[in-house]
């Protein structure tokens, strides 16, 4: 199992640029939107993982709702996985709760999955389908 | 820049140790405790990167602190540099806020410094030095 990104929530990527690529050194990729998950986001290469930039596209949205209640920071750890659908479906033979059954399309056309917070402890974990 | 392992704040390293063994299938090492940050952590190997459970020894501490705060799952990310001395000085030339201005010795015998949160957009970054 490898990090493949994590997931940070900002205000705003234009004023996250500036901090993440002068802190880094490292430059942040081209700006996509993912409707259906309510975020713009940019991608930031650390090493052979990457820092994900998600900034809300509305209030009323996952990261919208994040940053509105406090939160700060990393909003998920996404892990590699060789089959969303299996890793989802052991996950569910273990009885852990999950959000996704089975995998939708996210970020990057990538396959992936979200379980539950309360599977891990309050961390919010995807997983992420190689290319 | 690597991401060297993330910092995940738990209320106990037992409770974690099933969370974090069972929905990963990755193994926790040995239990280590750090006075001078009062944690008792664990690491578990995650491809080159770590998960870093950190257990309180007590409320008073910075973690805590974040847990009884509301705090939940990422506590701090930390990447790997050749010098933790060379990049905290370079980020102080920056301007940026910082929680050590120069190195001291954390988990696993290696030397450690801290970023203010308020520099990376309210994630708290450690940098680590390779052994």
């Amino acid at each position: 199992m490898q990090i493949d990104h994590l997931g940070i929530a900002v205000e705003s990527l234009e004023g996250a640029r500036a901090v993440w690529e002068g802190g880094l050194g490292a430059a942040l990729g081209p700006v996509e939107e993912v409707p259906q998950q309510g975020v713009r986001v940019a991608f930031l290469s650390v090493g052979a993982a990457h820092l994900e930039l998600l900034e809300p596209t509305g209030p009323e949205t996952p990261v919208g709702r994040f940053l509105a209640r406090g939160g700060r920071g990393v909003h998920h750890v996404a892990f590699a996985v060789p089959s969303v659908d299996a890793k989802l479906q052991a996950l569910a033979d273990l009885g852990l709760r999950l959000i996704d059954r089975v995998g939708r399309t996210g970020a990057r056309g990538r396959r992936v999955g979200f379980a539950h917070p309360s599977a891990f402890g309050g961390v919010l974990v995807e997983f992420v389908e190689a290319p």
